[in-house]
């Protein structure tokens, strides 16, 4: 916990936590890392993206790694664990082993990515892209706010743009990647346990939705001849919530809504909404999706209003592999807690590195399920029994 | 019509009818009107508050008159029957009268009223009110959007302000108040009917609702933990629906409804709306609002979010005369068509003058419910028809 509040002390924003990537604070922040690493005894590196790897050498020199890690960059007037907490319990777990003098058949690798939060260059996950070895050279023109392309910001944090293709890992080199993360939501608060394992990382589809009825005076169209675009829109509203609880896996949002012409005494004559449906699984999802079309097509029907449905936004879920999930499971089950899977319903560097290995991903419980939010908290309980259960795992971990 | 079309040309901007109140279009338009009732034989005079008022005397000379009227003035981008068809209508019925050299034992008063749309000055009914003995001194202090006062507009039309006081006719000079306008909504066009008799000026309350839920991730707070602001606001709408389809009587309308914060990711935490419930009836629209209120509550309490909800308007509603709607109806029934009652949803100057004497209205059907608008139309049959109503309503109409 002292660890995440120095971490926490790098920020590019006097009186709160702002560290972008391959900003003068990620630099130092960086710098104070690797330092740990040093003192722990790992061999530390910082690749050609930014990215702080320190290596715990296995019993057989040059064997593959297992990979702990997460990110050090941060959002605008962020909390200090999202991403940092993985950093640091895979760094204080290596720690207690090479306390301990215990060594693997297998490497550990601590990784800290610079590039998960997207806030500072069009673009994300780039550093943990180029360690699965799918690193886009294109991004490389992608400008900040103030003009500086991710090559120069690179460059002026001490890298060499030339040597990012040897950032790759082969599948050789690497066995599984373990990300541990805040949850970021409420369900383990809600369920009274410390962790839980992830299931995936939910895939997302979003859609805009138009209805058009007819405007008119709120006081000469009596109830039976109006076409209220909100009315209907209304009635969408609830059955896209109806059918997300009907349903396992599925997260349906409507978070956006505008009415026109929006006066008090104007009948709505139109409405556009959107509709955010997540699900660990892209059949389930799509399913979601198609029931939520035919249903809002059903009632637009039935009021007669005109309806346009678009979709504007769609990514894949990432699955976690069922051979972690499991593993992580065990270690959960006997140091004694419950075992709770759960989804993952924001993004994390573990989708891009699925390309390359294994991944599994254990959750923390968060204060209120905050994030993105100086109010972001766990507990010192919490993070124990989270390196207690990484060193569980790495106890009974065997490379397939 | 062709009279209805020679008023439109009075217009304060080129390409559009936009005619204020004491304008020159109004200035131009009165005296357009006061000469074809000097033409049709009635005695004209211009009020101090620049009403036009033409009188055909009655059998018995000095006998106390019944009223034809509307206003002159329009909203900016007006069609041409709003207000206008009244006065004509009114002016064509006595100048049949006067044709057929034929009086009654009253005399009948055609008035053109100035201000019912309230566009130039931050008041309405002036001229109406003044009519009925409620004038208001201090609104000749009021101004326009260009710093010019009511009272130094009046003198500009001609008018003297000194003399408003002798406006105000007494309950012994006037029997009654029939006022023909557009319906400005669809209900006779729906029921295929020519005209229909108003039974009452709504009363309108508006109530701002806000609810407070809580905001989250969109991907990370599953659906049963979520105090979505939004969901709870649609099932309001649509409780508001289905009380107001259930009450007779009663139009309820949310015209205005804001997300917040409005973003495609998060779960809305906070919706604000408006309630628009109008009635004939205070009661009916009293124990309507209580009943919308009470299932907004329940709705509120089921989903755990909070509720607040304050009156911000409120206004009575104004009860034609049972004796003219009964009049007004027969006429219609004399001529062969249906009788329709129905409550007019706008204000009209019927309102200012129902503190005066007995009132009626007459509604004209107007093509697709659309007023306040270039598109206003009617036909030429259904003006006919409504002149004859006036007609054979006179015949019939006795004294009380």
């Amino acid at each position: 916990m002292e660890r995440l509040d120095a971490l926490a002390r790098h920020s590019d924003e006097p009186g709160k936590l702002t560290r972008l990537y391959l900003s003068a604070a990620h630099k130092t922040a960086a710098e104070e890392l690797a330092g740990w690493m040093r003192e722990a005894g790992l061999t530390v590196s910082i690749d050609a993206l930014g990215t702080v790897v320190g290596r715990y050498e296995s019993a057989i020199p040059g064997a593959p790694a297992l990979l702990f890690g997460s990110h050090i960059d941060t959002v605008r007037d962020a909390g200090r664990y999202d991403g940092a907490l993985g950093v640091i319990a895979g760094l204080v777990a290596v720690e207690e082993l090479a306390k301990r003098h215990e060594k693997f058949p297998f490497a550990i690798e601590v990784v800290a990515f610079g590039d998960e939060e997207g806030v500072r260059f069009p673009t994300t996950l780039t550093s943990s892209r180029a360690l699965a070895g799918n690193f886009d050279p294109a991004v490389l023109d992608a400008c900040d706010a103030e003009g500086v392309s991710l090559r120069k910001a690179l460059i002026a944090f001490g890298c060499d743009p030339a040597a990012i293709a040897s950032v790759a890992k082969s599948r050789e080199q690497v066995l599984a990647y373990v990300e541990v993360h805040i949850e970021q939501g409420p369900v383990l608060e809600s369920s009274n346990l410390p962790v839980g394992v992830v299931t995936a990382i939910n895939g997302v589809r979003r859609l805009t939705v138009a209805v058009t009825g007819e405007a008119g005076h709120a006081g000469t169209v009596p109830m039976r001849l109006r076409r209220d675009a909100l009315a209907a829109a209304a009635e969408m509203v609830l059955a896209v919530e109806r059918i997300a609880n009907s349903l396992s896996n599925i997260m349906a949002t409507i978070g956006r809504m505008e009415v026109f012409p929006c006066a008090v005494n104007v009948i709505p004559g139109s409405v556009q909404f959107t509709i955010d449906v997540r699900s660990p699984d892209d059949m389930h999802r799509d399913a979601a999706t198609e029931e939520i079309t035919r249903s809002i097509r059903k009632i637009a029907a039935d009021r007669r209003v005109e309806l346009s449905i678009s979709t504007t936004h769609e990514a894949p879920a990432t699955a976690c592999s069922p051979v972690m999930i499991d593993a992580l499971s065990r270690a959960i089950k006997n140091l004694g807690y419950a075992t709770r899977l759960l989804p993952s319903g924001a993004g994390h560097d573990a989708m891009a590195i699925a390309k390359l290995c294994p991944v599994g991903m254990l959750f923390v419980r968060c204060a209120g399920g905050i994030s993105h939010n100086p109010k972001e908290a766990i507990s010192l309980q919490d993070a124990d029994i989270c390196v207690r259960i990484l060193l569980e795992f790495l106890c009974n971990f065997k490379p397939a």
